[in-house]
Order: structure tokens, then C-alpha cells, then sequence
């Protein structure tokens, strides 16, 4: 799993939109301490969580599984271009066989999980969607029976507001374990001047 | 796939919503001839799409892929509560071992494609399954090896005005055939005084 | 002010949607007391928040003015569909000149607020207003010396994620003194046996 | 009304996006004439508009009245920092009794409409605003003689598909004729090379 951070919004753009409100424009340090403390106390603590949506981020995350991706996807308020299993399949054609102990090859397409005997079953799944796709059977059929380990990526773009939630809610020690892996990569991938508004869940 | 309608709005509450703004109640026939032509006209011809908003569904969707699923989910702008395949996978432990020719049986747990190197694929899957739940691996290691053309199935709460963005994108011949049958199967759901509001791709 | 419930999702809609995760449909008691306690539970305390989303409300909100209304319209996940200013204002036309003792006739027009020289201004500002209807002069013009004590309506569905904020917000002691009042006006009109799951900043 | 682009985000980050659903990032000329017809035909031919969202805009929009600030909020899906007229009405204090001969002073707080007698009901109101607001009387109250020709300024963050909604609806021969102008003057801000993703209605 990796996590590069595309673009960001700078923090004096979040402080001039909290600063309209108030006509403090006159108070602004440009981007410095005070501004910063005015974003965390007005954003955070005064619950004025609207200002912090002008703070925009686009990640391009790679390397999570179909599973993680179902997960992802219950956050709404973001964008995501994923990796399209309709139109990106053919990549295995060029694969030979993956045997039992090819799993170092099969990697490269599958999420490993802790579990041996998960590892092996999801091996097996791909071995016999590589021998589907060589039939010539359509991908619209074929992605039937891709394993949910199967790996894709996506660029995917939230403001600080939704991303607080996914980071607070996933990092939770009740969250699914590679969510809970992405939710901690997502917050190293953040500029470091902007982590001081983001938490994650200690106990996680 | 099946899909059943649980609740959903009366159309005199939209042609009140649209009233409201031009305080024409008293040109109202209670959600009769006038207001049908009411909602059509400012909702959609107007396209003060806003208004159709008013008009939400729920309905309770069985038997669809998880693969379905992937795509249902990036229609952001709607309510969903899916089967947890966290907490819900226990469900095969109790069943036998599923060979070749046990499709009649899989079908409990797997979506039929047209392309039988798909099925038999799936189905082992699900077998391999079934063994990685009897060891006693967790559900959430487990999981990685679900088959993408497993059965799920999902509460999901829509208003009309997003509804119709699903129907039109995916009934078009484009989608995948899955999702254009769900399409095609939420249509016919819908209350018959309220299908006039709504239209299928034509060359779906 | 006035509020009327049009419109609401029974609870056993939002318990459904919370049994389809966990496959619990066994457990229910049809929205008694055990369906009530696990949508509190899930929804709020567990912070499954999106299963309350399939509880949706739609509330005519009459008498409220249109400072009120700007600050409504900054809660984006609900559906307004509110008295048209450039369409409605000829109401006025039909009026006799308002004096400065004709309070009592200008409150069919006015918000009232505890400052009486704050309600003459208001008062003088919808004469104005009435003069220049009277001048045949457009409402798209007209609209720019309405006072912002000027009542409007809205019909607005919400769903109860979306309505916990809202009334979590505006009942606090530092929310403007007419939104709590709708606030607390809203959370009256709720179904009683909905009321549970909202509450109301306690200082407001 | 002044408006300044205080910060969007480079085409390059859209095509990335469109390109990691096809994994055709080899294809990409680094946001030349290949990625932006790309964003074109897939953001708006093919009605894949999602892909459109990882395009950001921040707007800082100065001398809107309030009554076109009302129309702007509808549009839910924007995030909107508005000059807060709950703080900011002190402002008022400072300055001389306005008389019917000082509409050029009066234009620091108003917008001018095309109608004289509409211009001068609102400096009228103008004037017991400042009357009021010299007397003590809190914001809360005050605010609501405010004639909605006052001035505001909001900073506003957009994504492109939201965007392209916004100056289709409002550059619009039915829409405000103050809104229509903020449509334009929206287009005209945005960068050069971004212009041909969005289009003004032409009867507009």
C-alpha cells in the first residue's frame, strides 16, 4: 500500500475563508502561528467544521484490496477514480501459471493477508481468473470471480472535514485491519503543517 | 435480485415543495392530474431537479454481487446499509462441501454469470472459502477471498432526484450488465404513478 | 413560525436497515422497544450515523424570516424548496400604506424582534417596498430593499444524521436567537416516539 | 462585484485521476493537448463527471448582496465562508447619517439595481441600520432591518462538476440578472486553459 499526496490546499486559503467571516483579515500572519491556531480553534473546537472544507486534498493511493475499496467507498463526501476491473484485467494474460508457492508473483495483484490459508485460497482464485481471461471470456464476466484481495488503486479527493471523519471512525481499534493501515499512511501522507488538524484514534 | 419497495414519499408532498415556492396551493388537485404535470414540468423540463428531492425510496435490495455493489456505491448521494461480510460469513460454516457440480446450491451465495469457466471458478472459491471459516480464521482475514460474485445485500435510501441520475447512467448499454439489470428491476419497483418521472436508457 | 411534519420514515425502516448489516432480522420486535434501543445504539452511540439516514423528515416550515432562512440554507445535506422572492412579493401590492402604529398588519409580512425600533426599521423598509411595487417596478429589483425580516416558507426534507447536526448546532446558546427557536420548534414537531434520538443543547 | 481564483488545481491531477481508472498513465503528455482533450471527452462526452470533482476552485467573492447570496447557497454542494453579519455590522457605526443625495457612500454597502426607487428604499434602510445600530441595539436584532441589497463577501470552494451546474443554471436568460452577472464574472476568473471544460448558457 503507498499513498502520495498529489495536491493540497495551502492553510492560508482556509485562513482567509475563516477570516471573511469575522472581516479579520487584518490579524492574519500570512500562514504562521496565528493563523494556524485560528484554524484548529475555529474549525475544531468551535465546531465551525464548514471552514475546514476549503482545505482539499487528492491522494493517489495505490496497492489496497477490492475489500479495503468497499469500505472506502462508504465515504461519500469525496471523489474517487478507481482502477476499473471492467477495463484492466488483461494485465494477468501476460502472467504465466501461479503455482502454490508463487505467492512472491502473485503480489503483485493480491493484498496479503496474516492468514496462510486466505493467502492460498485467494492464490488459487487468481490462478483460475488468469485461466478465465485466457478463454477470451469478456472481463464484464470474468471480474466475477476476482478475489476480494485483488489489489487496486485509486486518485481520491477529500477536504479536511470528511477526511477528520475517515481518519477518526478508521483508525478505531473496531475498524477492518488494512483500513485501519490506510487511515495511518493517509495521515504520513499529509504535509506535516497540517497534521496538527487531523487525529488519529490513539487506541488504534 | 430482488428489490422491494419499503416506503417512499407521495407525490403531493413534491407538488407542496414546488407550490411553496410560487404559493400556488390553491391551484392544487391533491396530487392528481395538475400536480402530476406540476412536478414533471418544474422537476424535470424546468429542471429544477431541487424540487424532485422532496420524493425519497427505500428499497431493500437482495442478491446482488458484491462486484454490483462496488458500483451501486459510487452513486454517493443516497443512503446505504450493506451485509457486513465481517459479520455475516458464519453463514457458510454450516454447509457442506461444494463441489463441481453443486451449482444449484452455490447459488445461495454466488451470482450466476452466462460464462460457466466463471461459475465453476467462483464456486471453488467459495469452497476455498468455506474451508478458511471451518479453520477458524477470522472473518476479517477471511473475507479476502470472497469472490466478487458474491451475494450481498443492502437497505438503500435514494430521493428521486438521484435516482434518476442512477437509472439513466445505468441502464445505458455501457454499464455493466449486472447494475442494468438492477436498474431495469428498481424501475419496476417504483410506485406506477411515479415511473412518468423516470426514464430507462432506451437502448439499454 | 410554524412547523408541520408532512412527512416521516417509520422507525422499523431505519431498525431494517441497521438488521440488513448484521443479518439480525430474527431479533426484531417490529419497532418496539428492542428495534428502538438498537437504532440508538447503532446510529448514535456505536456512530454507525448512516443508518439514521434512512429516517427522512419533511418539514413545512412556515413565518420564519429571511435571516433565518440564510442561516438554514448553510445546512447543504437537506432539500429546501422555499417562497420565491421574485415570484411571491405582488402580495403586497394589495396592501394599504403601513404607518408607523400598523405593526399588528405588518407582522403578516415582518419578523417581530424585541427591539421596537428594529421592527419600525423593518416596518418603513416594507412600505418602501410597497411603494415601489406599486411602481410597477420588477420583483427581481424590488427583491434588493426587502428587509431581512421579511417572512418566508420552506418545504424541507432532511434526514435525522443530518437533522441531529442541525439541532445539535442551532439549539446552542451562541446560535442566533430565531434558529433556535426553529430549532427547538422542529424537535417539538418531530413523531413523539422519534424524539429520543435527537437532542437539544441543553444551555439553549 | 470583484471576484479573485485564490487557489485550483492543475488539470494534470484531473487526467491522473481519468487515467487511473484505465491505467493508461504512459499515454499522458503531462497535461498537454492529449490529457486535456481526455478531461474533456471523459469528464463531459462520456458524462463520467465524477472524474470532474478532482478539479478544485477557491473563490474569494467580494460585493454580492445578499439577495444573490441566497440564490448561491442552493448550491449545496460548495463549501461557502460567508461575511458574518451577526459581527461584522459595526462597521456602520463610523460612518455619517446617509441622505438621499449620498448613493456614492451608500455603494460601499449596497448594490445598485437598475431602479432608482429601489436604490433609494435601500439607502433608506441603510440609514436606520446605522440609526439602530447607534442606539446599541445587538447585531441579533439589527440585522434584521438589513435591506438584502447589502453587501457581502463569502470565500467559496467548488469542485468542477458543481461548478459547470452553477454557470449552466445561473448564466441562464431566466436567472438574476445579479447572479448571471456573478456567473460570468466566475468564468472570467477561472484560469485560461481550465475555461473550455465549463460553458455560459448562450441566451444568457
Amino acid at each position: 500500500m503507498t499513498v502520495t499526496l498529489m495536491q493540497h490546499t495551502s492553510l492560508t486559503i482556509c485562513a482567509h475563508a475563516i477570516r471573511t467571516c469575522w472581516q479579520s483579515f487584518e490579524k492574519s500572519d500570512g500562514g504562521g502561528e496565528k493563523d494556524r491556531e485560528l484554524i484548529d480553534r475555529v474549525g475544531n473546537k468551535n465546531k465551525h467544521a464548514s471552514t475546514l472544507e476549503h482545505l482539499v486534498y487528492t491522494f493517489y493511493i495505490q496497492g489496497i484490496s477490492r475489500a479495503c475499496l468497499q469500505e472506502l467507498a462508504r465515504h461519500r463526501i469525496a471523489s474517487l477514480s478507481v482502477k476499473s476491473s471492467r477495463y484492466t484485467l488483461k494485465e494477468l494474460k501476460a502472467e504465466e501459471e501461479f503455482k502454490e508457492g508463487d505467492w512472491e508473483r502473485a503480489k503483485r495483484y493480491l493484498v496479503e493477508t496474516e492468514s496462510e490459508a486466505v493467502n492460498l485460497a485467494s492464490l488459487k482464485a487468481l490462478e483460475n481468473l488468469r485461466q478465465v481471461l485466457l478463454l477470451g471470456i469478456s472481463n464484464d464476466m470474468a471480474k466475477y470471480c476476482l478475489p476480494e484481495s485483488y489489489k487496486t488503486e485509486l486518485t481520491w479527493t477529500i477536504n479536511a472535514r470528511a477526511l477528520q471523519n475517515f481518519l477518526t471512525l478508521r483508525s478505531s481499534k473496531s475498524a477492518l485491519w488494512e483500513i485501519r493501515k490506510l487511515a495511518k499512511t493517509l495521515h504520513e501522507a499529509l504535509p506535516k503543517e497540517h497534521r496538527y488538524l487531523f487525529c488519529l484514534n490513539q487506541e488504534g
